[in-house]
C-alpha cells in the first residue's frame, strides 16, 4: 500500500479539497489556515512564493509516535524539488541557493503561540554564494546570524539571552547603539560568535547540512503544538488539542534587496471604521519584522502608487480579488522583491465591532454576500459592544500598569461607568439629581428599596451577590453598568468607606467600573461612548435579522407549534422602558413586574399599611388607594406597546420585602431597651413583631407568588381590576391593548384552578362594566418551579401561555440560592471547571433545559397553541436564546438594552438550526 | 324489551352474581353489603327471614328521576308474594299478617347515616289480628306505636320531639317512669295519640294502606342516601356519591315473644384480643334495640347453652360456618323467635389492631386463609398503633369534655406522651436525667444543638415548623412523640411560660401530647402502653411480609433491576439505633448522618475550633482529634449491622449550624456596646463576624453537602479515613462490614468527578495500610437536587448507588421551604384541597415521583446494577413505599420505629402490584 499523502504542494489544493470532502473548513483543518489560504491564492493566480505544506495529520502522527510518519519526509523532499524548480533555485546550492522559512500554521490562528524558523538553507557555503548573487553581504550575514539565533532558540532550545548577551557585548565593543549600525563585516563576525554560542551551549556545532536544518526545524514546529504556551492558549480559547499544526515550507523572498524592494501589511477595508478602502502600510528596502518592530516610520499604502506603480496596481487588484473570493475583509502580508510582488499571507482580518458591522452590511449591499451571511458574520458580543460605553483596552492596560486595578467581581451588567462613590440609595440619588454628580452606588448588596439610587447611578458595585442577584438583575434591566460580588471589597457603612488590602476609598471619591469584565479601577478612566440610533448599519443588520426570524417554515414542529423563528420581547416595568424596548425592536413585553411599582416613594407607605392591616377594611382601603396608581402605570404600558402583547406578572415577592429590615429594627429596639428609652418603643416593638412573624428561613422558597395570592387574594384581585380597567380605557380611546395576565410561582395545577377562574371573572366583569366588546387577552403562568415543568401537561389545561422564569427555575433545579451561590462556591465551580458556565448566566441545557423541553412538549400536547416564552435573565443570552429556538419557544424576553443582541442571536439560531 | 331487574329475592343471589360478573365486590355494590350478605347466608343454608332487595341501581335511577324506575315496584310486589309464601303469612292480612322492615344497605357500612323503618304492615286491622295470633296485645301495640313514630319521623319528616312530648306527658299522666312500665292498654291509647300527632303535623292520617306504608318507606330510604348526614359522612370517609343504597325488605321476626325468644349480637372471635372464641351477648324476650339500649343487663353468649341449648348449638355452628365462608371474623346479629333461630346480619367485624393481627395470623395458621391474605388484611396503621403508647379514644373524649384540649399542631411523630414542660434542652435533659421527671420539651423550633434535650424528653411540642422540620425528623427518628407548628401557642422564653388564648402553662406544669393526632391537652392523660418484642403474632406477620417481598420474580423489570420486592433498611446514626433497627427487622442502614456525631457535648468545641481555624494546621489538628470519635462510632455501627450494608452520608449541613446562633450573639454584642462593656467584647465581635460571613439568605440552597466537601475537602477526607479504618478493624476481627459512602447534595456529575476519586484513593490507601484484602464497599450519592434526578444517567456513571433524599427533593421540586411552608400556606393548601396531601408526608407521585422514575430509569440505563433506595421521611410512609416498589427501588430506609410498618407496606405493595 502506498503511504498516505502527508505533504501538499502549492498547486495541489484541489487534491487537498478532494481528500477533505470538498469542505473548506476541512481543508483548513488539514493544511492549517495559513497553508490553505496560500494554496488557495496560488490557485487564484495570485503570486505566492513556491511552497509546500506538511499536514496536521502528520503532526498528530508525530505527536503520537515521536517520529515522522512513514513516507512523510520522502514526500517533503520530493515537494522540495518541485519548489526548487518553480523558484529556479536549489536548496543548499552554493551558486544559486534556495532559502526557505519553516512556519507553523494551525486551523485556527494562535498568534505567537507556535514556532517559525526563517532563512533555512544558509550555511558557510551558501552564504558566500548568496553574497555573490545579491552583491549584498550585509543582508546575507544579517540573515545568517538571525538563522543561527532563531534555530538555536527554537530548535535547539538555547535561551535567547545567551545570544542577546553576546550581541550586546559585541555592540558595545563596536560602539553601535542599534543592530542596524553594525556593518557587513561586523555581522559576519557576529555570525561566528553565534556559532560559538551554539557550540558552548549544546556541545555540537550549528548544523551546516541544510537538510538537517530543515528536518530539525520541522520537528521543532511540530513539537511547539504541545508546548506550554500553545496548550495554555488553547485552554483559554477552547481550541481542541487534537487539531495539530501544519508546517509550511515557503521559499524566502526578501523585501530588503534595495529600493525596488519592500514589504507591508494591509487590510482590504478600514478595520476601525469599516470604510471601503485598502488600509495599510509598507516600508521600502525592509523585511516584515521591520514593519512590526516600528523602528522606521512606515508609509501609508497609498504612497506606494508613486514609488512602485506597477506593484501597487497589481496589489490593489489582488486585494479586490481576494475580497471577492473570500467575501470578507482580508488582512494580507506582501513583499516586493526587486519589483516583483509576492503575497505571503491572507486571512479574514480582525476588526472593531463597528467595522465588522459596517463591512457585513456593505458587503451584502455590494452583492458580495447574502443578508444571511452578513447577519451570521456579526457576533452578539460585537453588537453588545456598540451598545454600552466602554473603556478601551489601552486605557485599561495603562491603568493596570499604574496599579489602579482595585478589585474584581462578577461582570453583572456590561458597560463602563465612572463616578463618585456613595453608600446608600438616598445619598446616591441626591448627589446625582441635586448635585448633578456622576455617581457609583456602592453597597454590600441591594434591595428593592435601593432601586431609586441604582437608577440615579452611572454604575453599581456590590461586595456580595451573584449574576442574578437583585443588583445584577436591576442593573441589566436598566442598562446600568454593574459589578457584583467583589468580595475583596470591605465596606464600612458606618465610616462611609471601602477598603481593599489597606487601600481605602472614601465616600465621594472617584472610581471606574467595567461591568463587562467585572473590573474596578481607582480614579477616573476615559470613556468611549456609543448609541444605537445613530448606527445606521446596525439598524439595517438587525432588520435583516428580524426578516430571517420571520420566515415561516424555518422551524419544523408538530401542528400548532411556531413555524417561524423566535420573536424578541422585552422585560419592562414602566412606560418609558416599554418605549425604549420598542425603539430597540421588541415586539412585546414579556415581563412587567408589578411590584416594582409598589416601591415608589409615594406608594410604599400605602403598601405597608395594606400589609400590616389589622382588619379587612383597612386593607381594602389601602388597596383602593393603590388601584389608580397601578391602572395608570398599565395604561401607559398599553399605550407604549399598542397592538403588541404585554405580559403583566401579578405580585411575586414575599410581603416582608416591602417592610423595613428586621435586623436594623431589632438593633434599634435592643438599643432602646438597654438605654431605657420608651418613646416610640411600643410601636417599634409591634412592627418588629409583625416582621418577625413574617420571617422565613428560606424566603426564596417561601410565601410568594401564587401562594401569596391564595392566602391573600385581595392584592391580585385589585391588580387584575387595574389591568383590565387600563386596557378598557385604552381600547375605548381607539387603541389595541393586548394584556396577558401572568401568575407566578405555580407548582401545582390546583393553584391555578383556585385562583385563575376568580381573576377571569373580574376581567370579564370589568370589561362588561366598561362596555368593551372585543379585547385580546390571555391568562397564563410562569414556569419557574421544577414541579411546574414536570407537570406542565396538567398546567397547560388552564394556562394559555407559559413563560419560563429561568432565574428561579435554575435556582431550584440546582438548589443554588441566587443570593449566595456565587460568593460561596459557584465562582470556584466555574473556575475549576466543575461547571462549564455559570448557570445563572447561560442556561444549563442538560438539567434546566431538559425540564424546559419536557414542559414545552407536555404543555403543547395539552394545548397545541400554547404560547411559550422565557423571561429570566437567560432571555438575553445568545446560547440560551439558541436553546429556546431549538425547544420551540415563541419568543424570548430580555432587558430592553439586550433586545438588539437577542434579535441577532435569534437570527443566528434560526440560521444555524434551519429546518 | 323487558324491564331491567331491579329486585332480587333472597334466593336469587346466583342471578345477582351472574349480572355482577361473578365479582363479589360488584354484588355488594349492587345489593349493598347487608343485602348481599343476607342472600349469601340464605344460599349457605343459614336461616334468614325471607326478604328481597331493591338494588342500588334502582336507588340511582330514583335519585336521577325522582321516581321509581319503570317496573321496579311491580317486581317488588311480585317478590313480596314470594316472601309471603316463604313466611307463610300475608302482607296486610288481618288474620295472619306479615310484618316487614325496610332497611337501607349501601356497599360500604355507613352506620346510622341512613334510614330504616320497622314493623311495616301494622294497621288498625292487622294489629288486632296479630293480637289474636300472638295473644300478646302489649307486644303488638308497642310495635304499632313504634311504627307510627318511626314512620312519622323517617318517612313523613315529623320532628321526633313531637312524639316525645306526647309520650312524656302520657307517662307522667300514667305515673310511669320508663316505657316498660306502660301497660298493654296504655300502649294502645298511646298509639291513638301518635296517630293524632301525625294528623296534626301533616294534615292527613297515618296511612292504613300497608302497601302505601311500604312504598313511602322505600322512597324515604332512597332519599336518605342524599341526606345531609349521609353526604357529610361520605365526604369524610371518601365513599363515592354515585354508589347509591339498596333497600332490604325483610320479614320481621320477634325476640320478644316470650322466654323461648330472644335476641343478641356476637363476634366470632374476641374483637379486643383476637382470642378464638365466640364473644357476644343476648337478652331473652327482647328486641334488638333493647340489647343496644342497655336498659337490661345482657347475658354472656355462653349462658345461652343452658337456656336454649338447641338454638345455641345451631348458632355456634353457624358462626363457625360463616368464618369458614368469609375467612374473617364476623360480627353477627340474631333473633330467636319461639325457639327458632334467625340470623339477621353478618359482616366482617371491627376490632382492635391487636385483635386484627392475632386473628389474621391465627386464621392463616388454621388454614382458613393464606399467609398473603393475612398480611394484606392488616393495615399499616394497625401495626403503627401497636408500636406507640396511646391515649385511648375515651380518655381523649373525656378530656375534651372537660375543656382540656389546649392546642392543635402538625402530627409529626406518633405516640402519646405525658410530661412536665421545659423550654430548653439543657433544663429538659437535667430534669429528665437528674430529677427523673417525665419531660415534654417545648420550643418555638429546635436546632441540632437541642437534640440531647429532645432525646431526654418523652415528647416534643413546637410552635413553628412542619412535618419535616428538624424537630419532626429527629422526633420520628428516635420515636419521640411530637407535635410541631402549633402556631396558636405563644411561647415566652423569658418568663418561662406558654399561653393559648389567655390560658397559661408555666415551666414544670403537666401537659399531654398526642403525636398521632397533633393534639395537646392540659394536665396528665392516662397512657396505654405497647411493645413489639412481646407481640408474637405481629412478629410472625412481619416475617410473612418479609417472605412475600423476598420472592424472586415478584417484580418484572429489565435485566439487572431487582426482581424481588423491597427490602426495608433503617436510618440510624448510633450503634444503639442500629441494634434497635436490626431487632425491628431492618436489613441495612440506609442513612447514617455523620454530623449528628459532631453535636455531642465533648465534640462540639473541637468541631467549632475546626470551622473557625485560621490556619490549615489548626484545622488539621482539630480534624485529627475528631477522627477517633468518628472511627469508634462507625466501628460500633458495623458491628451492630454485621453482614449488612451501612450507608454513611458524609457531612451535609452548612457549617454555621455548628456555631452559636447569630441573632443571640448579635443581641449580646449590641447590648454590650450600648452599655459600654468591653470585657470579652472583642472575642464576641470576632465570632459574630465569622458567623455573619457564613450567613446565607437561603441556607437550604447554600454551602452544604458536596459543595462544602469541594470547598473544604479536609472534613470528608477525615470521615472517609474514619469509615475505612473502622471497617478494616471490624474485618480484621472477623466481622463483615459493608460500608457504603454516600455523597450528599450532588447536582452535577462533575461534582462527583471532583470528589469521588479523591475519596476512593483514601479508602484504598487505608485498606492497604491495614492489610485488608477483601471488603465489600460502594461509593454513591443522594439524589435530592432536581438536577441530579434529571441528569441521573450521567451521575450513575460514577455513583454505584442512588439514595433518594425526598425531603430535599420535595422541597426543591415544589420550591417549598421545609422550615416555613406548613406554617405559611401548606396547611391551608391541604385543608382547601389544593394539595391532596402534605407532600413532605406522602410522596407526590406526579411531580417528585416522575423525577424519581426518570432517575431510576436513566441511572440503570448507564448502570443496570445500580442500587436504588430512599432515605427521606417518605421511606416510612406506606403510599410512598408502594411508589418505590413500582419504580424499582431496591429498598426503602426509614426510622427504626417505622421499620415494622415499612415491612408490612412493602409486602402490601408486592401483593398489590405482583408481576
Amino acid at each position: 500500500m502506498a503511504d498516505k499523502k502527508w505533504v501538499y504542494l502549492f498547486n495541489e489544493v484541489d487534491q487537498a479539497e478532494a481528500y477533505a470532502g470538498h469542505n473548506w473548513d476541512n481543508v483548513r483543518g488539514l493544511l492549517g489556515g495559513k497553508g490553505a489560504n496560500l494554496a488557495d491564492m496560488a490557485r487564484l493566480g495570485v503570486p505566492v512564493p513556491p511552497f509546500f505544506t506538511i499536514t496536521t495529520e502528520a503532526c498528530n502522527a508525530f505527536s503520537a509516535s515521536g517520529k515522522f510518519p512513514q513516507g512523510m519526509w520522502d514526500q517533503a523532499m520530493a515537494s522540495l524539488k518541485k519548489v526548487e524548480a518553480a523558484a529556479g533555485k536549489a536548496f543548499g546550492d552554493p551558486k544559486n541557493p534556495l532559502l526557505v522559512s519553516c512556519r507553523s500554521g494551525a486551523k485556527f490562528s494562535m498568534p505567537g503561540m507556535m514556532d517559525t524558523v526563517l532563512n533555512i538553507g544558509l550555511n558557510d557555503q551558501t552564504a558566500p554564494g548568496m553574497v555573490k548573487l545579491t552583491g549584498n553581504d550585509r543582508f546575507v550575514y544579517d540573515a545568517y546570524r538571525r538563522l543561527i539565533q532563531m534555530f538555536g532558540s527554537v530548535v535547539l532550545g538555547i535561551r535567547d539571552e545567551a545570544f542577546e548577551e553576546v550581541l550586546n557585548e559585541f555592540k558595545k565593543e563596536k560602539g553601535a547603539r542599534v543592530d542596524t549600525e553594525l556593518k557587513a563585516n561586523d555581522l559576519k563576525e557576529l555570525t561566528e560568535k553565534f556559532k560559538v554560542v551554539v557550540r558552548q551551549q549544546k556541545g555540537f556545532d550549528f548544523p551546516q547540512d541544510v537538510f538537517e536544518q530543515l528536518r530539525l526545524a520541522t520537528e521543532a514546529v511540530f513539537n511547539s503544538w504541545n508546548g506550554k504556551r500553545a496548550v495554555d492558549y488553547r485552554r483559554a480559547t477552547n481550541i481542541p488539542d487534537d487539531l495539530g499544526t501544519a508546517v509550511n515550507i515557503v521559499s524566502m523572498v526578501f523585501g530588503n534587496m534595495g529600493n525596488d524592494s519592500g514589504t507591508g501589511v494591509a487590510f482590504t477595508r478600514d478595520p476601525q471604521t469599516g470604510e471601503r478602502k485598502v488600509f495599510g502600510e509598507y516600508l521600502l528596502n525592509a523585511q516584515g519584522e521591520d514593519v512590526v518592530a516600528g523602528i522606521r516610520n512606515t508609509e501609508k499604502i497609498e504612497t506606494l502608487k508613486n514609488v512602485l506603480p506597477e506593484a501597487y496596481s497589481q496589489f490593489m487588484d489582488i486585494c479586490s480579488k481576494l475580497e471577492n473570493h473570500y467575501h470578507d475583509m482580508q488582512d494580507v502580508e506582501f513583499t516586493i522583491e526587486r519589483g516583483k510582488l509576492w503575497m505571503l499571507q491572507t486571512r479574514n482580518g480582525k476588526r472593531t465591532a463597528l467595522s465588522q458591522i459596517k463591512i457585513a452590511v456593505d458587503m451584502a449591499n455590494e452583492g458580495l454576500t447574502t443578508r444571511e451571511e452578513a447577519v451570521s458574520r456579526v457576533t452578539t458580543e460585537q453588537v453588545d459592544t456598540l451598545l454600552h460605553p466602554q473603556f478601551d483596552a489601552k486605557t485599561k492596560a495603562a491603568a493596570k500598569k499604574e496599579g489602579r486595578l482595585y478589585a474584581n467581581g462578577v461582570n453583572a451588567s456590561p458597560g463602563a461607568a465612572v463616578g463618585q462613590i456613595y453608600f446608600d440609595a438616598n445619598t446616591a440619588e441626591r448627589m446625582a439629581k441635586e448635585s448633578k454628580q456622576d455617581v457609583i452606588m456602592v453597597r454590600p448588596f441591594t434591595k428593592p428599596d435601593d432601586v431609586h439610587g441604582m437608577l440615579a447611578a452611572k454604575g453599581i458595585l456590590t461586595s456580595e451577590g451573584g449574576a442574578t442577584s437583585h443588583a445584577a438583575v436591576v442593573a441589566r434591566q436598566f442598562g446600568v453598568p454593574c459589578v457584583v460580588g467583589a468580595s475583596m471589597v470591605h465596606i464600612d457603612m458606618e465610616r462611609r468607606k471601602m477598603e481593599v488590602n489597606g487601600v481605602v476609598v472614601k465616600e465621594g471619591e472617584w472610581i471606574s467600573v467595567d461591568g463587562g469584565t467585572g473590573e474596578v479601577y481607582l480614579g477616573k478612566l476615559a470613556l468611549t461612548a456609543a448609541s444605537l440610533e445613530e448606527q445606521e448599519e446596525l439598524l439595517t443588520l438587525l432588520n435583516w435579522a428580524d426578516e430571517i426570524c420571520a420566515k415561516p417554515g424555518i422551524r419544523k414542529f408538530p401542528e400548532g407549534w411556531p413555524t417561524r423563528g423566535l420573536q424578541v420581547w422585552a422585560n419592562a416595568d414602566y412606560p418609558k422602558d416599554a418605549r425604549r424596548a420598542r425603539s430597540y425592536g421588541a415586539v412585546g413585553i414579556g415581563l412587567c413586574r408589578t411590584e416594582h411599582m409598589f416601591f415608589e416613594q409615594e406608594r410604599l407607605p400605602i403598601v405597608q399599611r395594606m400589609i400590616l392591616a389589622e382588619s379587612p377594611k383597612i386593607r381594602t382601603e389601602a388597596l383602593n388607594e393603590l388601584l389608580p396608581y397601578q391602572r395608570s402605570d398599565f395604561q401607559g404600558l398599553f399605550e407604549a406597546m399598542n397592538g403588541y402583547p404585554v405580559i403583566i406578572r401579578l405580585i411575586d415577592p414575599p410581603l416582608h420585602e416591602f417592610l423595613p429590615s428586621e435586623d436594623k429594627l431589632l438593633e434599634e429596639v435592643i438599643t432602646m431597651r438597654v438605654k431605657g428609652e420608651t418613646e416610640g418603643l411600643k410601636a417599634k416593638e409591634k412592627l418588629l413583631a409583625s416582621i418577625e412573624a413574617m420571617h422565613e428561613s428560606n424566603p426564596m422558597m417561601g410565601l410568594r407568588g401564587v401562594r401569596l395570592s391564595i392566602v391573600m387574594p385581595e392584592i391580585v384581585e385589585m391588580q387584575v381590576r387595574a389591568i383590565f380597567e387600563a386596557a378598557a380605557n385604552v381600547a375605548l380611546a381607539g387603541g389595541t391593548p393586548k394584556p396577558e395576565v401572568m401568575i407566578p410561582l405555580t407548582g401545582h395545577v390546583n393553584e391555578l384552578k383556585w385562583i385563575q377562574p376568580r381573576l377571569e371573572r373580574i376581567a370579564k366583569q370589568v370589561l362588561e362594566e366598561k362596555g368593551v366588546q372585543v379585547l385580546h387577552y390571555k391568562f397564563g403562568t410562569m414556569i419557574e418551579i421544577p414541579r411546574a415543568a414536570v407537570t406542565a401537561g396538567e398546567i397547560a389545561g388552564l394556562a394559555e401561555f407559559f413563560s419560563f422564569g429561568t432565574n428561579d427555575l435554575t435556582q431550584m433545579t440546582f438548589g443554588y440560592s441566587r443570593d449566595d451561590a456565587e460568593r460561596n462556591f459557584l465562582v470556584k465551580y466555574v473556575d475549576d471547571g466543575i461547571l462549564p458556565k455559570n448557570p445563572f448566566q447561560q442556561l444549563d441545557r442538560d438539567g434546566v433545559g431538559r425540564l424546559m423541553k419536557m414542559a414545552v412538549e407536555d404543555g403543547r400536547k395539552t394545548r397545541p397553541s400554547l404560547e411559550v416564552g422565557i423571561c429570566g435573565e437567560h432571555g438575553g443570552d445568545p446560547s440560551s436564546i439558541e436553546f429556546c429556538h431549538i425547544v420551540g419557544n415563541n419568543y424570548v424576553s430580555c432587558s430592553p438594552f439586550r433586545v438588539p443582541v437577542a434579535r441577532l442571536a435569534a437570527a443566528h439560531a434560526a440560521l444555524n438550526h434551519a429546518a
